[in-house]
């Protein structure tokens, strides 16, 4: 499967607002969009630095996903998306070279994107995930 | 300071080629070029992944700095590079804003590129690194 790049940086911080102003004020992030997935137990915001993207994301609570991870490893570098052409072609090539797959089917994550997991013991300790617009 | 886009996700690894083969088979990485900087005591590969780059980096003994991060933490992400366009300006406008620099000068770093790096705890717990092409 060739991704077309690095979708976003997802990154799991402990307060969005400060976050978000500690992006603008170090490396020019701008604030692109912001969503809350309330089933999934996250609020998070998307900044624009220069031809990337960096997403931000905070916890709505301690019995979260991300707020274990918060619990356990503190603020940080959280998971990597790639974007793909199709996701569902993705999923099933990566499949196919024996990822294993948190997601065998894309589900609707943040910002409209439909978004799939695949388990870091797969990538080498990295959580990735596979991203495309819409459908 | 404006960056102009994430450069490289920089990640540890234990086993450098088995890490470049997983990112040529699961996403379509690109081996673009590989590099050992002895007195870093890293050995690194920039491997291109659709319009980004994943800078896999392995350590050359235990006593090194990526030796003690995969000792502690396991393989996973370990920095996030910004692209600028000029590194002496960066590092004046971060440490003008009170960003914590382990490196208050840039220094030669991988692939002949001029690195400096900004301390994690002036960025939510990101390893974060600036860098430019040559002077």
């Amino acid at each position: 499967m060739d991704a077309r790049g690095i979708h976003h940086l997802g990154v799991a911080v402990d307060d969005l607002d400060e976050a978000i102003e500690t992006y603008a004020r170090l490396f020019g992030g701008k604030l692109e969009r912001r969503d809350r997935l309330e089933e999934q137990g996250i609020e998070a915001a998307a900044v624009r630095v220069g031809s990337s993207r960096v997403e931000l994301v905070a916890a709505t609570g301690a019995e979260t996903a991300v707020g274990r991870f918060l619990a356990r490893r503190g603020p940080g570098m959280h998971h990597v998306a790639y974007e793909v052409t199709d996701i569902h072609d993705a999923l099933r090539a990566l499949a196919r070279e024996g990822a294993q797959l948190v997601d065998e089917e894309p589900h609707a994550g943040l910002f409209g994107l439909q978004v799939a997991f695949v388990h870091p013991d797969s990538v080498h300790g990295v959580l990735a995930e596979v991203v495309s617009n819409g459908g």
